[in-house]
């Protein structure tokens, strides 16, 4: 197991006990649309510019949601892209919501798909998992407990990431097969060998992993893999024993929880699924209020997961 | 060809009337390291928080540096990651850069790499290239002229860039065959039918780029393709032959610009080299100040390309 610059619990095994803990697998997807927040968070916010005030609007439809279904939850997984395109009062808004989810008790999940040449991939670790030394004293990063990259530009350009992540009892979730449509052009591919290519993806994963076992037998490098496509799950599970898999795609994309068993062979920590519009918009389908009807649909949700397993 | 909103010019179009007038394919890479600016920028900067002085003096520099070299330039390429490790005020500081690179004349390509599920991928491209309804009104996004994306996940998680870049008269340009050395773990994989992987990726951008192509020859849909391995640079015009070709890696990572010479066979605008460390870097290497290094070392490269062409 690799070393640690403090004293604080391998991530796989916090993330272990905070499951058994909730009893939860569910993670809660965060990708708001300003044009689709909840009514009692889409009204006037302040006199500030549209970015300001959109980004409030943002912040207070997350704490609204995440308040309404956390008791469901282990972690919330906001998708970057939603608080990008705001600006720095985007940015401060997934701050604020960072924050929100972790006085309740949820791990975070930041969904970047990041991935770049190692300087690069450094300075993305250093922003979502770690810190960034200045002049002028260390520049906190998001403080997320996992990141999301994308492992097209090879080994090399992950390693910075486990290295951070690990260093500071973090982890790391690797694209391997995904849930939408297009993951058939380029993940799919049959290589020379026969395989597909997403094989050699969960290859390179489960050996970034190795180092990185901790005692619940779960590592910090995890995958993410499409609960869209549940026939490749028990081969990933044969390529990756020991990555927790994000699973997604489960509700508005067509996956069911049901489908997902082979990901929890290797504990129950072993798969985390998430799901956004489906528990953001249940009012749309139900004669609840929108934290009523969240609520009742994470519960449910929580409820088929936790008896898979 | 696409319809646009307005009657600006096509984005290669524009971009080879860029090319030709300043008579440069040469785009200044900007990926700061606030304990490695230049001294006149690294100094205090108010009494903020240090994620507030460090992005100060982040933006200090990428201003120095751009006034230094922009003569020499046809773009910029800030580093996203770089930005992002310092929040909200980072965020800032980027869009400042962008300000000012535009009011020297030069074009921008955000370099974040970027690719997710369409509905995501939709929303990165409002960030990077467009802007982003809102009850409150439009949020403007970075406003790059291009931007980078990752295309693993497949062609539907590139349409959303493609059509918003489209739409708005800027382009994407997709990674293919990266500069690093992790490059030959996936993208050089060989796939059944013999090829290398990477082909795959560059027959799919080529794909994508067919309804973008303008009047100069050229499209909307380009790629990244490493300087390190100018061997690739014949084979992936014969895949794409409308592509704008970014070539990164020239400089610190060993690349040289005489190796290029095929990219230009699309034409003057067909590649742009991208040199960061070694223009930033050059006083580190020079009896010069930082400023003249820099100009010196940048126009030693513009003039190496121009004369291939």
């Amino acid at each position: 197991m690799a070393p640690s610059s403090d004293n604080r619990e391998h991530f796989a095994d916090l993330l272990s006990r905070r499951v058994d803990e909730r009893e939860s697998q569910l993670v809660l997807g965060l990708d708001p649309d300003p044009m689709a927040l909840w009514p009692s968070s889409a009204q006037t916010h302040g006199d500030g510019s549209a970015a300001e005030r959109a980004a409030a609007a943002v912040l207070s439809h997350c704490c609204a949601l995440i308040d309404a279904v956390a008791p469901a939850c282990v972690a919330i997984k906001p998708q970057l892209a939603c608080f990008e395109r705001l600006g720095a009062p985007g940015w401060t808004a997934l701050a604020g919501v960072v924050e929100h989810a972790k006085a309740h008790g949820l791990l975070v999940i930041a969904d970047g798909k990041r991935g770049d040449v190692p300087v690069s991939a450094q300075a993305y670790a250093q922003a979502l998992l770690a810190q960034t030394p200045t002049p002028f004293g260390a520049v906190k990063g998001l403080e997320a407990d996992l990141c999301t990259v994308n492992p097209l530009m090879g080994k090399d350009s992950m390693e910075p990431f486990v290295a951070l992540a690990r260093a500071n009892r973090r982890g790391v979730l690797a694209l391997v097969r995904t849930s939408n449509e297009g993951a058939k052009d380029i993940e799919d591919l049959k290589l020379a060998d026969g395989r597909p290519m997403w094989e050699r993806l969960a290859l390179m994963i489960g050996e970034l992993g190795v180092e990185g076992v901790g005692q619940s037998g779960l590592s910090d490098v995890g995958a993410v893999l499409g609960a869209t496509a549940p026939a490749h799950l028990a081969r990933a599970r044969e390529l990756m024993p020991h990555a927790v898999f994000l699973l997604p795609g489960v509700g508005a994309q067509g996956g069911t929880v049901e489908s997902l068993a082979a990901a929890f062979s290797a504990g129950r920590a072993g798969g985390l699924i998430t799901a956004s519009r489906s528990i953001a918009g249940a009012h749309l389908l139900a004669t609840q209020d929108p934290p009523d009807a969240a609520r009742a649909e994470a519960e449910r949700l929580r409820a088929a997961a936790w008896g898979l397993c």
